[in-house]
């Protein structure tokens, strides 16, 4: 049996651990896009330590690319795997990927959000495109993979109303065997919208919020910030989720308060908000709150909370070079509101 | 004419500037307590760059000491003025004053926020307690004072209902004799309670809200958090204000937007919290909810900030080790919520 053609975007702590997993099955020969770390990747391997895998003193994947064109060579793929930070407000996937998408190829984002399917759908009207909603941790220090929570992934598809639903769930089905190991989990997911806002519960809650106070979850609690604002925040997520036909169980809150229980445990936003990196914030909270808008429903918390984290990815982008604020502060005329 | 004994707590550069503008007007003799400077001021005194009196090298006031119970042998005091942080979640004004109060002593609050005569007067039900409302830019680093913006003071009075209401008039008048040179402005004001809550338009959204982004106010209009929160949250202050029987023009909220046009100015809360110092969270924020929950007024915009500034609060309490976290996270039992 030839194995399938995979591409994978967005080799960081998490992508990397999916490459290795789709090499480790045996049924893919995998095409990686790697930027920053390139050439040390190239020379020396990935260097992984993993709960799933254990110790790789050097990981490299069939084929390594330092750019989406230069994947090309490897291609037709059948899958095209997107692992990177999802920041529609900094790049647009869809046009990152465009040079080796094919009418044949299978879009699958494992990436956090809700409503991300659309502007793929959108751009790629006949490609089938895939939903993953994945638990795990890993980081990527300069090709050193730290892996210390296992990884599990739930596939299904956003549908496309152009196929029929069969060859979507068919496409599923087949990522899912060439993904599954005897070390993680992956599994398909017919409901995987249900999946997606039930994880939206903690990440479009806990995640701004340890970011814009930078505090993790643990203080967050001690704080008073769980019972004073996450609660009521959670309660606006699951109030969108069901004007968007997604009716998740009340329990489902107090699930997400302890789901980190025991450890201070600072999220991906706060992390990045650190760091200094974007954050993904259009996609948890910014679609969350145009579907609420949209639905008419009204979502005090979520909105402020929006437009703070705004505040700060300007921050971000003004740090980065990617926005310049004008030396002498300007007085708004109407044109520039 | 025998000089008026006059106490002022809290001698950082504001204070310093008071007590500079009091012994300058020649009517008082000043005792300053001072805490963290007191060897070097002793020794040197203040040097003072100031926009209303120039260059001073140095600056003693009359009596220095470097406690209240110190103050008592210059006592008593016919005005006792504060001008430190207001922070009653960190010490309370009417403990630390308690040794130097005397049945004529008239207490002088010269500090932010709202409502802040209640608990002097509850402790002090047979004294004079004044309000002082003022406008300046002054900061010390090390006792040198740098004093940029012009010193401008109304002074009221929070009403005593035990006290005829002209006298508690008189002792404003008084102290704005005692205070006001020709180089500062001071007052009298038939309606602080109106200047206090107009101050707070701009000290409870602004204050707030750059300190929890880390982000100057002009920054903040840039980056939109003044169209998406600033304008609700100023929205808010009105209605408590009017809830409290202060009836502020909506024009107040342009006129505090445009307050700090052509600079990107950090307002103090911002600044407190990046050096790790307290905020005025309490009186400033705290207060005016405490307000609106009394009166029945909803405010989302003013609820969430203060919930979140809490949490920064605690951190900044945390890290000065005046809370400690357990180094295991602790999952909350009913008794600990």
């Amino acid at each position: 049996m030839s194995k399938t053609k995979v591409l994978l975007v967005g080799s960081g702590g998490v992508g990397t651990i999916g490459a290795y997993s789709l090499e480790y099955a045996g049924k893919s020969e995998v095409t990686v896009v790697v930027r920053s770390d390139y050439d040390i990747v190239k020379e020396k391997g990935y260097e992984i330590d993993s709960c799933d895998y254990g110790i790789i003193k050097s990981f490299k994947p069939t084929n390594l690319v330092n750019s989406i064109e230069a994947a090309k060579e490897f291609g037709p793929f059948e899958f095209i795997v997107i692992t990177t930070k999802n920041l529609p407000d900094v790049f647009k996937i869809e046009e990152l990927i465009q040079p080796v998408v094919t009418k044949d190829s299978a879009i699958i984002l494992i990436q956090n959000g809700i409503e991300i399917g659309a502007p793929i759908l959108e751009a790629y009207p006949e490609n089938i495109v895939l939903s993953g909603v994945q638990m795990i941790g890993s980081s990527n220090r300069n090709g050193k993979i730290l892996h210390t929570i296992k990884d599990s992934v739930k596939i299904g598809y956003f549908e496309n109303k152009n196929l029929p639903l069969d060859v979507q769930k068919a496409a599923c089905e087949k990522f899912v065997e060439l993904y599954k190991t005897d070390k993680n989990h992956c599994e398909y997911d017919e409901d995987v919208k249900f999946t997606r806002w039930r994880k939206l519960v903690y990440n479009a809650t806990f995640n701004p919020l340890c970011a814009l106070t930078d505090t993790d979850s643990g203080r967050m609690e001690l704080f008073g910030g769980v019972d004073t604002v996450i609660r009521d925040g959670m309660k606006e997520v699951l109030k969108v989720a069901k004007s968007d036909g997604v009716d998740l169980p009340e329990d489902i809150m107090e699930f997400m308060i302890r789901s980190d229980d025991g450890v201070y445990y600072a999220p991906s936003m706060q992390v990045d908000y650190q760091k200094g990196n974007y954050m993904e914030l259009e996609v948890i909270c910014g679609n969350a709150l145009r579907i609420a808008q949209k639905n008419k429903i009204d979502t005090p918390v979520l909105s402020l909370i929006y437009n703070l984290l705004r505040v700060l990815q300007m921050k971000i982008k003004e740090a980065k070079g990617a926005i310049v604020v004008p030396k002498e502060r300007p007085i708004p005329s109407p044109s520039m509101i």
